[in-house]
Order: C-alpha cells, then structure tokens, then sequence
C-alpha cells in the first residue's frame, strides 16, 4: 500500500504543508510507504493551453501523474481559499488522467483554516468531486479551525489536533 | 450598469464560449454595456507564485481586475468538469483582489454539460463561494444538459434553452 | 412589506427561537411588519399521508400557509441537527403550495450551532434549496458558533452577534 | 452482514418503494440477509415533541431502530424533492440514537427523479450529513433521471438502470 499526502495549495512552505509533513510522519511512523505531493510544484505553465494539449510532455507533471498512478490511497490537506478548497487543486484534478488517476482508489480529507469553518464547505465540495471520480472517501473530516494559533517553529502543537490526525491516519490505513 | 460574462474555462474555442457570446447578444440586443471575461486569456504563469506574488505586475492579469472592478454585474457560463466547476475559474478567483472584486455585486450562473446533470453540483458549490465573496446570487440557474446536441455551426440551436438564457437575462437585469 | 422570521426547529423553547425573537426585535424596531413562524407549530399528523392528502384540512396547517403567502421576505433561523438543517424544515417546506410559497420571493439565512462548524453546510444545502423554488437568498450568512456560551437568561449577551444580525436586518430590508 | 434499503419517503406506494423492492430483490439473489426500512411507517405523530420527548416509547418507532441497529450496511433509494432529499428522511435521521445508528457503518445512496437532474444534489447533502454521523460512503450514486419512463406495472424497465444497481449493490457487498 502506498499512500500520497496531498498539500493543496500553490503556496510554498505553507501551514498546509506543515501539516502533510505531520501527516506523513505519522504514516511513516507506522510502517507504511507515503510521499507528498505538493501542489506548489504544479507547473507554472500548467494552465491556459497546457491543461489540454500535450500536457505529458512537461516532465514535472508527468513525474506528479506517476506519482498518483502508483498511488493506492490518498489524502488531501485542503486549506480554505474563499469558503472552499484552493483553485489549484481542481486544477490539478482536471489535468490528471480519468478515469485510472482515482477511480476505485481510497481517500480521506482534513480541512485547515485560519477562521473558524474549518473547511467544512471545502470538503463538501471536494468530496463531490472525489466521490464523481469514483474514489470512496473517509467519513471523518477533521476541520483544523484557527490553524496559526496552533503552530509553533514549523510544528503543530495543539495535542487534540495531533490525535485527530493519528486517528485519521488509522482509519485511512484500514479503509 | 456593466454586465461582464464569464466564460469559465480556459480550453479555446469552447463551446461554453459560444453559449457567453449567446448570452453577451442578449444582453445588447436589450440595450446593456456588457463584455466577455475568457478565462482562455488568464496569464498562463498564474498559478505558482504568480498567485502569490507580485501578481499585478502582469498587464494582462491587470487589465482582467480592471474589467472585474469595472463590473456591476456577473454572469458565469460554467461548464460541468469532473463533477464540478473548471479549477481555472477558483484560480482566477482565488488571485483576484478581495473583498472589493465581488461584494456587494451580483451575479447569475448557467451551467452546462455533455452529460445529464448540467452543472447541478458546480453551480451549488460555486454560489456557496460566491456568497462567501459576498456577492448576491440570482436563484434561478439553467442547467443545459447534453450540450452538444444543441449546437450547430457555433450557434445555439434549442429554442427552450435561447428562451431560457433570455429569462436569465431578464431577471439579472432587474436583479 | 412583510416579513416572517422562521424559527426552523420543532423544539419548544428553544435557542433558535431566542435568535428568531431577536430578529423579530430588530425588524420590528426599524419600522417593519414582520411575524414568526415557529416551526414546533408544524401539527404533530403532518408527516406521513397529511402531507399528500388533504394537508389542507387541517387548521394550523392552513393558517401557516396563510401567513407564508402573505409574506414578501423571510429569515430562516437555522439550527445545526447532524451536520445540516433540521428534517422538520424540509418537512415543512416539502407540504408548502409549489410554487407559488417562495417563488419570486426573497431570503436570508442564520446558521447556530453548538459547535464550531456554525451550520455552514446546514445553510449550504437549505440555500439550494430555496434557489431551487425560485428565492433569491442574501450572500450574507451568520454563523453563529458555540451558541450556547452566548445566551444568558434568555438574551443573546455576544455583542458582535447582535451587530451581525443588524446587519443582516438591514441588509435583508433593502434586498 | 445484515442490509437495509431505506425507501426514503413518506408516500406510500411511491416508485421509490419499487426502485428498493427490486434493490432488495438483488441483494437476496446474491444471497445477502437484507430488509426494506420504508419512511412511510415512521410514526405520523413523530415530528412535533415526539422527537424529542420519549419517542422511544412508540411501539412502531423502537422497531425501526431496532432494525436500524441490526444493520451493518444501509443503501438509500431518494426521490427528489424540492431539488434535495425528502425532509422526512432527515426528520427519520434527526430521530434516532446518536452516534451508534451509523457510526463505523458503510452506505451508498441511490437518486430518482421525474426531471433531469437525479438527485444529484440530494445525494449530495445526504451523504454530508451521513459523513458528519461517521458512516462512510460509496462513491458510485446512479442517477436515475425522468423515473416515470423506466416504470411499467410495478417493474423497472430501463436495462441499463437495472445494471447500474446490480454495479451498486456489488459495490455495497464488498465495501
């Protein structure tokens, strides 16, 4: 089994990526064969015409495609950008291949935010998506509420957050 | 009063294209200053750091926010992409200046499809971020279903769906 | 210009009926005609046939039609029951006369809950709803978090809330 | 592994009924244990303080959680109303024990409509609201659009349906 940890944003060295680095650690801590994918390494030329034409031929992308064609489960880390998920991230979706990339494969979802939503419109919409593209994806959706509150030094110490995580990840290795 | 369309893909000579230029006609036939928004002509270095940084510096983004601040109202043309609305459209809306693009405005959505849902799912989870934006949101909402079969040499050929486009006008007029 | 402020649970006695008395407050205080519908009046036979057959025979009934056609605008005071609206809402708008209760009409939304989440999806999905029938509904969507903590004796003690609401109010009249 | 198929309505006779009876009939080809849950038979003085206030002193309500809590697995056959579920589906949910009716269970959700859209958007609120309770959810939702053509004496006509629920149902088994 090998799982992906999804950072959803184009931004570099984002919250969201502290905590798919907490994710993978957590997977990894485990036992088990985890990458990131961080969306921050999107192609920069990757939308206008390339997100129809001869997008394989970017070598970043296809090394991002390969990724996720080897990938059994994943979970996306998903920040809120204007009540939902970051454009990026549908972005990316629409690029992969359909139907191989997702379907039949198994998913899970953790909201952040620096308000107090949580991303719970964010993962309602994304797992429309998710659920159209034929994955299953995880009932338990932690929602990370006031994010900068609870990070410290590029850690996150906010203990009930860190065992939803644990939790999380033991659902989505069982599922 | 200036109505902008959208036109929310970025795939070229689209038919959700032809259905805003549709929509454009309608609007000046009925006397109305109004104007197409492609998301065809976002800047195709947007996404990456582009989004984050310095992204005003380039003239054709900064001649869309013009258009954008520009606008009174909005009207989307959203085709159905995996289950949802096309990433570009969150992308472009995720770059633009917030909260004075959007609140207070308002705006209508059309959605289309090859298949049969006609964007039932895309225009509920775009309106929740365009409430989010503050925008008001016109409830009546087209869904033209198996868009393919009501085109025909670039023209939009089902009289219910014309007659359809022109009650949306109306009523976004009025709105 | 009337107005029915809808307390949208089947409790007595309850917090959303609190808010929904507030508002009335506020509506009533600017000058304008308003009313509550309190949802705990919906008559206890009402699911199971009542609502196919004869649902206009009964009295109670009737006159909750009654006040809903006499209304041009309505608030939708909204409890978060297992993460969205509660059934007896949708119960309530399911027996309403179609379209001629909503359609044309205007709308805006309150979301409370004990929780963090504040009803965000609760009004996502009430507000397809209501676009669906034909109501345009005001962008502007309290939320109401941890409501519990922000009551005392029967008063809403958060002084930010009660701004929200005025807000809202206004923002509802001139809608 | 013990199945219910919810038959999500109130009305009796419904095509919704038709559309479980004939999931039910799949399922025990396949020779699962499984059993109808029809919305008709919720207690017609169950909204109001029943919900409430010892509602598990009604002889007819306790035989449906008992059943409820019996089941491993639940399939959701759901008409659209109103361009969502039916409220009594969620008036039924409000009702039972928290969390062990769902929590830890797997479900799928089947849409029906007389229009085009296929409770697209009714499964759609459903299955957040499942999620937040803890039940994971199949991706696959067959979309049964313009139902009343599909139906003749009592059978499902459309080949290409009954497939589509054989898919389900095999689905459902191995989740």
């Amino acid at each position: 089994m090998f799982i992906s940890v999804v950072s959803a944003t184009s931004r570099r060295s984002s919250n969201t990526r502290l905590i798919a680095d907490t994710y993978l650690s957590i997977l990894q801590s485990k036992g088990h064969q985890a990458q990131i994918i961080d969306l921050a390494d999107v192609p920069s030329d990757f939308i206008g015409q390339g997100l129809y034409n001869g997008k394989s031929e970017n070598p970043s992308w296809k090394s991002m495609q390969d990724i996720v064609n080897a990938s059994d489960k994943f979970v996306f880390i998903i920040p809120e950008y204007n009540g939902s998920f970051p454009g990026i991230l549908k972005v990316w979706v629409d690029g992969l291949q359909f139907p191989s990339s997702f379907k039949g494969k198994k998913g899970g979802l953790v909201g952040i935010s620096d308000g107090t939503q949580g991303g719970a419109l964010a993962m309602g919409h994304f797992a429309d998506i998710l659920n159209y593209l034929g994955m299953n994806t995880l009932a338990l959706r932690p929602r990370f509420i006031q994010i900068g509150k609870h990070l410290q030094e590029g850690k996150l110490t906010n203990a009930e957050y860190l065992k939803f995580l644990e939790l999380h990840a033991d659902q989505l290795i069982a599922f």
